[in-house]
């Protein structure tokens, strides 16, 4: 018997993609970690039917539903009404709350500058302040309080957790929450699920649901999804801790089929980069093109000393100092532009790696190609990645995961 | 009355979050720009369980159902499979199609050096090219093929779109999908659906709320919400072409009262700042430390000359050139460093526009502090971001809107 729960993500801002959700899997993630299944997550506007018809949707099957968002002090946040009246339990305002959150905001005005009108911010303090008959208040993190709402005396159903929306507050929020007495009773009652990440790469999917099907018979108690993104494979079992040895079975016909494929039985190509340069006690530089600033982003951290992000002529000769007779010869984009990039990353950073990425040819036979070079101690590892014609965006997309792991190669090759 | 759509996102990885959901978001912008009502968007594992009862959720109240991913050759993925069993169509192999993914896979084996195993691929064709009796296929646009599943004759209920998961398949995809006869009918329906949002920068949500139930009564037709991130507070509403004068209005009071703040009535930052760069023909260049890459991946683009990435004294004294007696006199953490990258970057990338951001202060005092400038051929548009002592990464995510919109204000300030 698995604890079940189900997680309503609230606000029309998410609906509609103007905020991608960061709560539903991050709050997915931590239940799981406490051995309780998510099977669904449901993303509602701020129409209060829609909410209460997706609370309804969930209660069936579910021993805890959460929500996020709709916690604000506009009109069109409304969850904590909606779950107050959906668990029948009616909202009245709690005076001490409504202080905390006075103190709370007095202390956040200061930073426009103090109250422009202290009526309206009483007010909104006060809708805060509702707390559902029998709920438990869980202190704020921002303004908001949460909220533990149980349903009313005598019907059954499960407890709502009602968290605010800010991704920030939200986290803070969450241990406050896992000790509420009736969350956890809920908890109680739950077992351990591990979950497991075997990550390839250069693997079609079709190559792999071969190798899946071949030991089918092998893997019961194991819940297994793939998933292909950027070029990566990925499989990710669920599984009680009676099914570990399943779970040891299928990585090792994973590994028997892709010795060289599987680059990972956990971490992701940027954790085990960070970790590879830590063990080595390596530092790296970029001088990147095509890839506009992802790569510094993605690889930002203690062991970056440095970046370089530009695609023009000057700037590749005057900030980073790539020979001039270079780019007479072979163009600014070439094999021999990407080494360059590379290598003069590490000297004018003082790195021990190098990472050159040029820009996207825009020569017709070769529209979209862009060359990557990783240069080492050990020494240069250079791909480059053919050209689409319709495609600069994609190029773009496909190369930063591209030269991830060509990194990852050039640091973890036995030597 | 309004037509309405339900989305069904299906993926382990989804509802986990190793990937992000771009498609749910991106479907209910081209359904609302059609003139449909997304009102809930269901995340669901790889379960056919969760995913028939999400099916049988969304029926009630919507006219068209869509679902994406699930439809790859791994076991896991099985959407078409329950989607004709929950509209009651049986699924039957579709010979033509099965020939044309063949056509398809053995072109794209290629990158991987050939088929490995042609008889796997031929099992994983099959799969793909099982459709259900009556419903229509849409050509793949990689090697899935997408299907419009009307409900069995004789039974009611909404078509179900079913769209592969990759973002830049079911993209593409989608101009076929609306096209389909079952399809155009739903759509047929549909009146137009307007949406407009309003930004702010720098205002309280208690503030704005109180303007909203100032103006409540005459707002009658807007579907309103609200929304708080980065710093920015959006307005969004969302109404029938009969409600224009509501929205006029809605606009004029919160122009009024916030005259300073508002800032848009449509583009985000990112585009006011390249348009105002395009309209005064400046280019620019970013020197940046606690941002790490974040800021030049933003602004990435024609007017980006360049960036400079590093947090070092030898890479900013020696790669772009800050004065060594600025860094022994001023710090590495001061609003004289930010000016000196800001100016520095317009010198060494040539740019009409230099912008720099410090490291964060280590000081105890001022731990977590980052300074900004904005040097333009008008001035210097500097501030500084105060620190908190616990949240290095907060203040990383803080300090990128603020700079941007210190850039958007240097840019489109009355000179």
């Amino acid at each position: 018997v698995r604890v079940r729960a189900g997680i309503i993500v609230t606000g029309t801002e998410v609906l509609t993609g103007r905020v991608s959700d960061r709560n539903g899997p991050w709050l997915a993630e931590q239940l799981r970690r406490l051995g309780v299944d998510v099977g669904q997550i449901v993303v509602v506007g701020d129409r209060p039917d829609d909410l209460h018809s997706a609370l309804e949707f969930l209660a069936t099957g579910n021993d805890l539903l959460l929500t996020s968002g709709g916690l604000g002090p506009t009109a069109d946040d409304l969850t904590a009404e909606v779950v107050a009246q959906f668990q029948g339990r009616p909202p009245g305002l709690d005076r001490a709350l409504e202080q905390r959150i006075t103190a709370i905001v007095e202390r956040l005005s200061k930073r426009f500058g103090g109250l422009r009108n202290p009526e309206s911010t009483a007010i909104a303090t006060r809708k805060q302040a509702m707390v559902p008959a029998g709920a438990s208040v869980i202190e704020p993190t921002g303004t908001a309080p949460g909220l533990v709402v149980p349903v009313a005396d005598g019907r059954s159903g499960p407890p709502v957790i009602v968290l605010p929306g800010p991704p920030w507050e939200l986290q803070r929020m969450w241990p406050a929450a896992v000790e509420v007495p009736a969350v956890r009773a809920v908890l109680a009652g739950a077992s351990e699920l591990r979950q497991r990440t075997l990550r390839l790469w250069g693997v079609p999917e079709s190559e792999l649901a071969a190798t899946l099907r071949r030991v089918d018979g092998e893997l019961a108690g194991l819940e297994l999804t793939t998933c292909l993104g950027g070029g990566e494979l990925e499989i990710v079992s669920r599984y009680a801790p009676s099914a570990e040895a399943a779970q040891q079975r299928l990585t090792a016909a994973v590994r028997a089929d892709f010795p060289d494929q599987l680059f990972s039985d956990g971490p992701t190509v940027d954790e085990i980069i960070r970790a590879a340069l830590t063990d080595r006690k390596w530092t790296a530089a970029v001088a990147e093109a095509a890839t506009g600033g992802a790569l510094c982003a993605r690889l930002a951290g203690p062991a970056l000393l440095g970046g370089f992000v530009g695609h023009t002529e000057a700037a590749l000769r005057t900030v980073i100092g790539v020979p001039a007779d270079l780019i007479a010869g072979s163009g600014l984009v070439s094999p021999q532009m990407a080494g360059a990039m590379a290598e003069r990353a590490r000297t004018v950073f003082g790195a021990d790696v190098g990472i050159g990425v040029t820009a996207l040819s825009t020569e017709a036979e070769s529209l979209g190609t862009v060359h990557l070079s990783v240069v080492t101690p050990d020494g240069e590892f250079a791909r480059s990645l053919p050209g689409t014609s319709t495609a600069a965006e994609l190029q773009r997309e496909r190369a930063t995961p591209l030269v991830l792991h060509l990194l990852r190669q050039a640091l973890t090759r036995e030597v």
